[in-house]
């Protein structure tokens, strides 16, 4: 088959592509951002793109689902269906448009008792002679052991090679820089002191960066990123489903985040005078999807039932065997793994928020693409996942977006004239909503009595907002003239529902396992995960994603899956804490209990079919 | 500087290459081989070239010792002085053409104890289910522990990579390869049982290969190469100095190892109908700066006093961090070294004739560019490293070569004719004298009476052979009628002089070691090294190479220090025997005994000045 030319716009870009390619799979050998919440599976319809000039494959009933006849006509066609046949000249619009998101990754800054894997030893040796002939290795070895009392050491290879010229360079006095009390990672000449670890979050969604001064225990910077895995698939399953699909699938996604993470050491390095060769460890967390992209391994059997990790325990491999340009002898530890679902994150958001050092029963929410809970105290740990899908976070929601410039992220609704205020991230001229944004609409729609319990609109309710479009009802949220899209932004029937399925899911998670804890209330909820921290606790309470529990104990916390490899970056008697929880923590497969469907299915209600919520003063109703 | 264009004759290879350049610097450059015995130091002659056409750098002072005024003006130069500064065309005599080493590094196959580092082991897993939610490693470590009773096992990353692939591949029956019970280097679909070995020894000038079945022990196949360092100077101190004098010049000789490492392996698994990525262990012998060199490591240090090598100790590192196209997970493993100039080869021919476990009192000469001694049994053992220099292996000798096609190797001179009896590598027409024929050479000169005890032609020979050019004496071997090269091929009062100061520093070695441990006659002598085998012991003791012994119990082995490559490789426990030696043998630095310029001196007689040869019946004197 012959290439074809292609060239995209607005920004012009233009290459050659091989015909029968799709638009989106053009975008992306091309570098263009196509929005593809779904990751090509014709299920999300965000990647609508029109087509100026060319040939392409017929329409196909999937597009007719998301497609109109009149866009249709206007040559609007969804870039993941759409084969390329000839040459082409391909708009892409502005809601098409990939966004660079609002990276929301800040990390409590805790102190944490330091107690790092890396010391390093300023040591002078006496120099050989006839009379003490031993090698280099073995006369830096015994330095160190009369000096430090350090017991008998490894040497990496590539300080091994280098020793000898250092030894001489130094004049025979060095600085070694040893790992675990166990293996020497470098030795430098002189006096020598600049020592740095990376801790690494892998979210599904954004990479963050924590550079911490391991003399010190100082965080010297945070850096984050879009996951570069991002354009093959928004969730994790629709990522599983690229990797099985493409013969290089898994290659792939291995490679796109292994040059992110060399992109972000070096982004992070940079900004701080540091160098990446000074970073001599590196500690990951992620959800068991990212931990095996991360690590090649094929993620396949986590898209299968029972979903059996790869690995549980955690891990030490060297940076250069992943090809991460940092220290040539640095070490990566990626923190250890509970369940299928319940990955090296939580145990990062454990080790960070330590229900297991508390009398009080907490509920843990880590809210991203996946949901993840944890309920517990010093006495019992229970850890459980959702599919809760990706709707808190703005997809599968009509006018859904990232955090990025442009998305409403709060929400407020008059209870008298149900007028709307709201806030916009980088106080532009709003183009959609991202999560915060929807769970504040729905919250404030039922608070406002716009829609009732069940989650419908009520057909009583009088408001130029509130229209029904096909029988179909919907809610404005901003009119098209203050938009930068042209046209209303609104909060449809579809959208409610696919809230209301998210939240039921987390809250029927819950009240399984307070059951299986035989306890009736939470003393605290924390809410964490990247955009966790943004939900506002009343208004996620007011939705019902989480029993009743004094809104004084309800908190949002940053990103403290980032914070717990930040723990154990700087404290490696935390690496042991971890590997204890995991073995501590019972996971609840909430599938396999029978009691889920009925719990799910009254956790639909807002806030509840049942429950009440003592602690929740709704304005009305 | 521009490029000049260069053409080398008869091969008619040419390139382009920058001016100023030696002819020798082109000539590696374009893959064209001269001979350069001292390594481009001006110092050996060896690389002899007749300029065709071109302009050059003038005639040097060091050309003028080599290059006599006719050969001057018919265009001779030295390939290492001359630099060329225009366009040339060059013409490589044959005498100057480095030619491929007969390669003669035969090892014993004495049988080894199998005991090798990997074991593999077929299992069946059971598959995960909601019941046993373990993740893929955790199962098959628990398998691993209740079949095979193996403890807790890391598994090195690129095994961990495949693994849950190749679990489903073979439907959860795979072969697990275990390192030393310690860590998992592969797993693989199925019963699957190829698991091969490769020991090396890195000579000076061969580098050797055995490969075997670590299954059954056999020994698979052998190859030999000539070591490619070799270009860069003929001998230990050459190679140094390369080091030294170049910016690149370790990295240049370490590639270059690394390089014919690879290559040899191809060959050996070709040879073999194996494959590269079975060989999961390589175990390495060598010298001093062949272990530096091969480990990219500075060997500058072994060049000055006190020589300390980088490393005693014996080493693990992945064959991958060295670039070693084996199994990726493969080890590799270097033997200890003694002293600074008592390598890791030398530990291989201990560990291959094991004089520690004898009564008899054995003294080992490791005969290479390099002389290695060893004296000792069960109570005591000594080692010493004497600089011989080459002119036991041919160079420094008017005549020598390498052993390969149409070297003299043996030589017998009639005392009663003074004819001469000679043997030819390939039975070609001669055109020059190997190491081995030297030694033949100077002992029957000696045993013919046609030297003296002190090396000198005696002037009251008659004979055509035995002729005086410019009062110097040299003896005719073969007349120009008999060679390749059209020339007389003699053994000069030079060439004599040369191998006298040779044998003279070994059989001082040995004498003050046996001082040393109060002894006066060796029970056995074992004559080593890839040339060692074929030296003819009664001429090396006519020569005086070593003390006294019963001619019975002087013996050549072959290469004992790929032999003991091999015995490490099969067998790990050996390997702990192995570091035991290097504790229990006691090395002496001879050039701090204040005997040793006496014992020397006595020594450069044949046989010697003063001690008596009991066991030695020469046919005359």
């Amino acid at each position: 088959m012959k290439p074809l030319k292609v060239i995209f716009q607005p920004s012009g870009k233009r290459g050659e592509i091989q015909e029968g390619k799709t638009v989106l799979e053009a975008s992306r050998e091309l570098g263009v951002g196509i929005e593809s919440l779904c990751g090509g599976k014709q299920t999300c319809g965000k990647c609508r793109v029109k087509i100026l000039e060319g040939e392409f494959s017929p329409f196909s009933q999937e597009e007719g689902k998301w497609i109109g006849e009149s866009e249709r006509e206007g040559g609007i066609r969804l870039a993941c269906s759409a084969r390329i046949l000839k040459d082409a000249v391909i708009f892409i619009p502005e809601e098409s448009l990939a966004q660079i998101q609002i990276i929301r990754k800040r990390i409590s800054e805790r102190p944490v008792e330091l107690n790092p894997t890396i010391k390093s030893y300023f040591v002078k040796l006496t120099p050989p002679s006839f009379y003490d002939l031993s090698g280099d290795f073995e006369r830096l070895q015994k330095t160190l052991s009369d000096a430090h009392s350090l017991p008998p050491l490894h040497i990496d290879y590539p300080a091994l090679s280098k020793l000898t010229k250092v030894l001489r360079e130094g004049d025979w006095e060095v600085t070694v820089f040893v790992w675990m009390d166990r293996e020497i990672l470098d030795v430098k000449p002189k006096n020598n002191v600049k020592v740095s670890g990376l801790a690494i979050d892998i979210g599904t969604t954004t990479i963050a960066g924590y550079l911490c001064d391991l003399k010190t225990g100082e965080l010297i910077a945070t850096q984050s990123m879009m996951n570069p895995q991002v354009i093959y698939g928004e969730d994790v399953i629709s990522r599983i489903t690229f990797a099985m699909d493409h013969p290089d699938g898994l290659q792939i996604l291995h490679q796109a985040v292994i040059n992110g993470l060399n992109q972000l050491i070096q982004l992070i390095t940079e900004s701080s005078n540091t160098s990446p060769e000074d970073i001599y460890e590196l500690t990951v967390v992620g959800n068991t999807a990212m931990h095996h992209l991360f690590l090649g391994i094929d993620p396949q059997p986590l898209g299968v039932s029972p979903f059996p990790p790869a690995i549980h325990q955690s891990m030490d491999i060297k940076g250069r065997d992943l090809r991460l340009k940092i220290h040539p002898s640095a070490n990566v530890h990626i923190l250890p793994i509970e369940a299928g679902f319940v990955g090296a994150d939580n145990v990062g958001v454990l080790l960070a928020l330590e229900p297991y050092n508390q009398d009080d029963m907490v509920l843990i929410i880590d809210v991203g693409t996946n949901g993840e809970l944890v309920i517990g105290n010093r006495n019992h740990l229970l850890s459980a996942s959702c599919a809760i899908g990706p709707a808190l976070e703005g997809a599968h929601i009509q006018f859904g977006m990232r955090a990025a410039q442009g998305a409403i992220e709060r929400i407020e609704i008059s209870p008298k004239n149900f007028e709307v205020n709201y806030e916009v991230i980088g106080n532009s001229k709003p183009r959609g909503i991202c999560g915060s944004g929807i769970i504040d609409g729905v919250a404030e729609l039922y608070r406002a009595g716009i829609i009732d319990s069940s989650g419908r609109f009520k057909k009583e309710i009088r408001s130029p907002r509130l229209r029904w479009i096909n029988e179909k009802p919907e809610f404005v949220i901003a009119w098209k003239e203050e938009t930068s899209i042209g046209k209303d932004i609104v909060i449809t029937q579809k959208d409610i529902r696919n809230v209301q399925l998210a939240k039921a899911a987390l809250y029927a998670g819950a009240k399984l396992m307070m059951k299986k804890l035989g306890i009736e209330k939470l003393d605290k909820v924390i809410l964490a995960g990247a955009f966790g921290a943004y939900i506002h606790p009343e208004k996620a309470m007011i939705l019902g994603m989480f029993p009743d529990c004094d809104l004084k104990n309800v908190f949002s916390v940053g990103n403290a899956a980032g914070e717990g490899a930040r723990i154990v970056l700087l404290n490696k008697e935390k690496r042991l804490e971890a590997n204890e929880i995991v073995k501590k923590i019972k996971y609840v497969e909430l599938t396999l209990e029978i009691d889920f469907q009925r719990e799910f299915v009254e956790a639909m209600d807002i806030p509840h079919m049942r429950d009440s919520f003592p602690h929740l003063h709704l304005y009305r109703q």
